[in-house]
């Protein structure tokens, strides 16, 4: 036991987010009850997507082609660009159906700790769009932290010139969530932000 | 995006146990960030493992070659066998260093709910092991459960007749174990068991 492929793919496995030792190991244990059931379709789908999956040169949206899917889709409206951090935040937005418009993925945020600066995200491409896609509105869909703070403020000061609309997400409460629990900068945010019924 | 290869990589990574569709998905995104560095090597090691990896026809191990190491181990104690449910009980009694013998995998217990007779378990094999083998012990590292105890009294029984001492685990306070929230069942048992010093 502790044999060598077993402990390479355990040791993969659990560098994954998500997964530790021991659920990599249950994980590889469960596969060799079936390798050809469950190893050998994951290892061919690793492979395939590893092949095929490719930044879209627009958006930054990872798809099987470049423009992406929803780049491509004439039913998009396209004078609406939404802003998000990274795929995974266009993939949430996505499963929500909140946008019907098409994004642009900075891959990461503004951060003076951290050293990344303007140039080290997709920033200049998003202000070419603007300028010449004829964009109407920018949805700036920014995490409400410090660093997406400072970012979606950047990229107001940038985009101005333009002439475009800049927009940022609702603060407030989260759909079913109890205030009680909710956090005090958020419930200040919300409460402030109140609205007439 | 939600395109078909990362999708089904999804899918299948989603029904490993521990990954829930929404870990499974954070997973591909990281790995999609490096297809190079982390998928493929991944898909590659789950390829060779599927392969390579069989189980010992002697204990029922999981390992690359047939007879496993630990059979063809010269430096274990022939004569003791730990008797287990699955693969991964072995493995968790290797780490321990717990024991210096053979193993033997069950590859389940009785269990009249789920119609699981002596004839779906490795127990004939375990009997063959046993009558031709002069062991001198068989240790039964059941789980502690109904089906467990089920099954240390019915292999007990059939083991009998061929004179081996037949063992099972102590039960009591797990190591760094608090009382107080230790259940019911192991408390009684562990007050029962008590040992003088």
């Amino acid at each position: 036991m502790q044999n060598d492929p077993v402990e390479h793919l355990i040791a993969l496995l659990s560098r994954l987010p998500g997964l530790g030792r021991r659920s990599a190991r249950r994980a590889v244990l469960k596969m060799l009850m079936d390798p050809q059931g469950r190893m050998l379709p994951l290892a061919k789908a690793l492979h395939a997507a590893a092949e095929s999956v490719r930044p879209c040169e627009t958006c930054g949206n990872l798809d099987t082609r470049s423009p992406c899917a929803i780049c491509r889709d004439p039913q998009r409206e396209r004078k609406l660009i939404c802003v998000v951090e990274g795929v995974a935040d266009l993939w949430a937005l996505e499963r929500a159906h909140a946008h019907r418009g098409t994004y642009h993925v900075l891959g990461g945020l503004l951060s003076a700790l951290g050293g990344t600066g303007p140039d080290d995200l997709a920033i200049s491409p998003l202000l070419r769009r603007v300028e010449t896609e004829a964009i109407e509105e920018v949805i700036l869909a920014l995490p409400a932290t410090v660093d997406g703070a400072t970012t979606a403020h950047y990229l107001t000061d940038r985009l101005k010139p333009t002439g475009t609309t800049v927009t940022r997400l609702a603060q407030g409460v989260p759909i079913g969530g109890a205030l009680d629990v909710l956090d005090d900068g958020t419930l200040a945010a919300a409460f402030k932000a109140r609205r007439p019924l």
